[in-house]
């Protein structure tokens, strides 16, 4: 894969403006930088871009000249797809499925959530931009290429977008440990977006209750709980199974 | 977690022939060594344990003494199962649920396999001793601390294994992409032993022909294949599903 970078002030700038959510990350350089680069800097923290600082010769190296002005981005080969885009796509193709993670942090588990949710069927992915994994090499690979096939939107305020959902006649499912019935005796065969949650806290409050409902997965034995990337396997494979066993609607 | 250490000649033939299972690798010196010591190491070898060579100086401060005779070899903490023991108890507590992996060689997918089969109530995973991953420290993190609730029985004649799974009533459904039937469509109530296949090659063809019968998952959406860990959730997911929702047989 070759990776795509800008170099220099206003390129980056524009990309920042035009398509900031493809940078992953930035690097400036450690001796001195313009009050330009500065306001560049922290717009870019504000999208939630890693910014790190090197030599001035590691930039050069990188960008292939010194005419870089002490700045140089790199870009997500993958580029994001709106939320709209999947709601039409939903809505024309459906029923909806759509996947909704919030806070999977961790690049195997969002690339193998990708690979799942495609293969099943669902017509994007959204993920807040502030607490996930961006699309990077690693993802891409863990998806098996999925990222290359399935959408995925990136949005800035997570709880809006369900509203959205829910505006739109799809119901809102977070799979959570403490779910009020477990996700079989759910009707799963009308549009929905399932929610899960991160490695590390699961579904943020907020978020959860921005859900229509809470469903779970049983657990046989009690653990601590099932990995993200298991669990949305599993809630997946089982709004897959509903749809491919129910009897035709219409 | 504190890493097991036995050094010698004698503490290691003992450990091969007592509980071989548990060495996980073995370092020799490359300072020469004794007949006794290649004796050893082809032991080794054939139990399919990894052997390397380092500087005597090396060992000499992994072993924490001079006394070391030139071998060293390192413990898993985690104790092997025997296949005989997840036996008993599945006929015990049955229905039985044993997970059998034939080649998962990624760490992080044994030990999400692991736990999902734990918390899907799993009386034991069983893999072969050639093609697959040893339960080292990473398997043992994926596995959320699966692990030390599991039996996990590591044999060297799958077949062998199957024959007498299938002998005691248990039906060995492998999945696989030709599968002949969706996973939903056979009744999971019975005793069963589910064959999951590694990353790159899937099930081994003698494998699959020992299995009763060959199970899929339906895919929306193709692509080359499901990852291990995702598609095992799904079917021990299934299974569950399944006897959960059976109506009382007795």
């Amino acid at each position: 894969m070759v990776e795509e970078i800008l170099y220099g002030i206003h390129p980056i700038r524009e990309a920042l403006e035009a398509r900031g959510q493809r940078i992953r990350e930035i690097w400036v350089s450690r001796s001195g930088s313009s009050t330009t680069v500065h306001k560049i800097l922290i717009r870019a923290r504000g999208l939630g871009i890693k910014v790190r600082t090197f030599d001035r010769q590691r930039l050069e190296v990188k960008a292939g000249t010194t005419r870089h002005q002490g700045i140089i981005a790199f870009l997500s080969p993958y580029g994001y797809a709106e939320v709209e885009t999947i709601l039409q796509d939903s809505l024309a193709r459906g029923p909806a499925l759509v996947l909704v993670l919030d806070g999977v942090e961790d690049p195997q588990n969002l690339g193998a959530l990708i690979r799942t949710a495609y293969v099943c069927g669902a017509h994007g992915v959204v993920v807040p931009k502030d607490r996930a994994a961006p699309l990077t090499a690693a993802v891409a690979k863990a998806s098996a290429g999925a990222v290359e096939h399935c959408r995925v939107a990136r949005v800035t305020n997570l709880r809006r977008t369900l509203d959205l959902l829910k505006e739109k006649g799809i119901w809102v499912v977070g799979l959570t440990m403490e779910g009020d019935q477990p996700i079989y005796e759910l009707d799963l065969c009308q549009p929905t977006a399932l929610v899960i949650g991160g490695e590390a806290k699961g579904i943020r409050p907020l978020i959860k209750q921005t859900c229509d409902l809470q469903a779970s997965i049983p657990q046989q034995k009690r653990l601590d709980s099932l990995n993200a990337a298991a669990a949305g396997a599993m809630a997946l494979y089982e709004i897959m199974r509903q749809r491919l066993t129910a009897a035709p609607r219409r």
